[in-house]
């Protein structure tokens, strides 16, 4: 499959049809139309039926796609029929709730290590896995066949950090460090600027207030 | 102003405008040319341009912008020339994760309170305030003028949460939790799905590994 032409927007729009297919799963549903689906997760069939058809449409017209098989190909167009092993780097209060998330490790996120550089730290357990120096860091990548980081360091650190992991061979960065990592155009970068996130909340809000919502 | 027509994409992008700026102002840089941005920012001068277009273009062509004020203005659009009351429900990791992330207050948000319906809970405080019980939820987002919550509850009680937090006069809601709030088109939500991008980053990686990138 060529996915060479699909879009960014088309992907963003992927993981939530996967989440509201895997309910629907959950439910019992074994089928569903576009219109259905369109119903409840407020888009048009229409989009729905141009964003499937870039995969190559996966369903039969009138009759409605098939619950299971959908979810099962639109994981695994998102990768997550292979396993991906994590680590976190950064032990501070979003390092630590993301290691608690156990929630990712249900779509196959293993996660493997967790590292800082506070030497205070390294005595204490994360889901019981010790937290680690920084030094040791490369080795555990090489070692551990770690394909995804997770930055939750201070930007002044981030880009540093985000070279030593290119380095030893990272494929993936989850970066919550406030800055823009430049890495090689073969290492996917997907940024969560939280202090963005809400910067856009404020404008809705304040444009609302203003009478232009 | 009229801000009617702009995108969503435009408004998007206006945080990352702003942290640029923030970064330029501190190092004390007065002036900076489209081109001068484009090139740290990596996207084209005519971008920019286009999107300072939509505000009145801020700037003098062939002169360029003054970043004090350019900053001051993104700002100003963003809502953060006023305050903005926080307070989040669900103690938990990620909650407490954000109630000490203290890079928010700087921008004018305000953490004024948490929630948990945990009542092993409501003895232990996070940054000086006590866990709240929910049943006080309501109350205080009135009587302390409260804008602004932040979920971060299981997805199985953020609806519910929700048209709570409405019913007591809340203007936005950030939501961490993974399932889409259903709340009249005055609310303005922001949602945070972390999964989702995880899933945006394991796809490009598995379309890089398949050739495909």
């Amino acid at each position: 499959m060529d996915n060479r032409e699909i879009s960014q927007a088309v992907i963003g729009r992927l993981p939530r049809y996967f989440r509201y297919l895997g309910e629907l799963k959950d439910e019992g549903i074994e089928r569903i139309s576009s219109q259905e689906l369109s119903d409840i997760m407020k888009v048009t069939a229409s989009q729905i039926r141009q964003d499937f058809n870039n995969f190559g449409g996966f369903g039969q017209q009138g009759y409605g796609y098939k619950v299971e098989y959908l979810y099962e190909e639109i994981g695994r167009i998102l990768g997550l029929n292979k396993s991906h092993h994590l680590i976190i780097i950064g032990a501070g209060n979003l390092g630590q709730a993301l290691a608690n998330y156990m929630n990712f490790e249900r779509r196959g996120f293993l996660f493997k290590g967790i590292f800082d550089k506070n030497p205070a730290l390294y005595g204490t357990r994360i889901r019981n896995m010790r937290i680690r120096p920084m030094d040791e860091m490369e080795t555990f990548v090489r070692e551990s066949g770690i394909d995804i980081a997770v930055l939750t360091i201070p930007k002044t650190e981030a880009v540093a950090v985000a070279e030593r992991l290119v380095e030893a061979g990272i494929r993936g960065i989850w970066n919550f460090a406030h800055v823009d990592l430049n890495v090689p155009e073969e290492i996917q970068v997907e940024n969560v600027h939280l202090s963005d996130s809400l910067m856009k909340l404020t404008y809705n809000i304040s444009r609302f207030e203003n009478g232009e919502g």
